[in-house]
């Protein structure tokens, strides 16, 4: 289908393994469990371009996989957003907010300085939440 | 069905009407075309929290809303966001964006302060966007 992932998301996130339609990723920020969720659509960059199907299994896709990591991280609120003004390939925000982290209550973006996760850290957060994702319609990326 | 919309956003925005699920305000921010979209419905935090019809009508409304907005303000990008940090009720922001707007590329929260529109600038508006939502489900707020 032509898709290849933005080289900043490539540079900036893990790749954890895909729905049937999103590229999700891990962002490489341990200040927040932050996900992405990227259509493995060519050349769209706002949700109303994709075709009706395909807006359908996003949400679909955004709504599974949301539950999900709020649970796995216990969190206060999750951050559900499309921005895309400096990646213009579609991508899906899910960042899992506590009462007490580094950016509350305002947005993340731009409030602190990234910290890279350790490999250790790393392993945390995907023995965490890969099981999870089991029979959710998740394929795990054989390789991190 | 008991929905009230949270008095901050009352206080924040203008109402100018609704979808058969979402009421649709106008944020008093002359800064940029910034809507927000209500879900009418109670003590709903997050998306993943609305039953799956309300769902797929939450974003069959934002992508016509989305598309409508992009044509009338002729934007070069969309923001669409469900942050609800400081307003629990679900709320789903949608932000016209242009590579010359004073938050760019930069999300706009926090930027620079909100500029409230006087009474020509809110009816240019208005005059501009209730045309084009003629026709998709949106039914005009009788006095603004």
């Amino acid at each position: 289908m032509g898709f290849e992932l933005h080289q900043q998301l490539q540079a900036d996130c893990c790749q954890l393994g895909s729905f049937q339609l999103c590229r999700v990723l891990l962002c490489q920020d341990v200040n927040y469990p932050w996900f992405i969720l990227v259509p493995q659509r060519q050349d769209i960059t706002e949700i109303y371009q994709l075709d009706e199907k395909d807006q359908h299994q996003l949400w679909s896709e955004s709504a599974v996989f949301s539950e999900v990591v709020m649970e796995c991280f216990a969190g206060h609120k999750l951050n559900v957003a499309a921005l895309g003004n400096m990646v213009p390939q579609l991508h899906l925000h899910h960042i899992v907010r506590y009462r007490d982290d580094p950016a509350w209550p305002g947005p993340i973006w731009g409030a602190v300085e990234s910290k890279k996760y350790s490999q250790v850290q790393l392993a945390e957060v995907t023995n965490s939440l890969l099981p999870l994702l089991k029979n959710k319609g998740f394929i795990e990326k054989v390789a991190l």
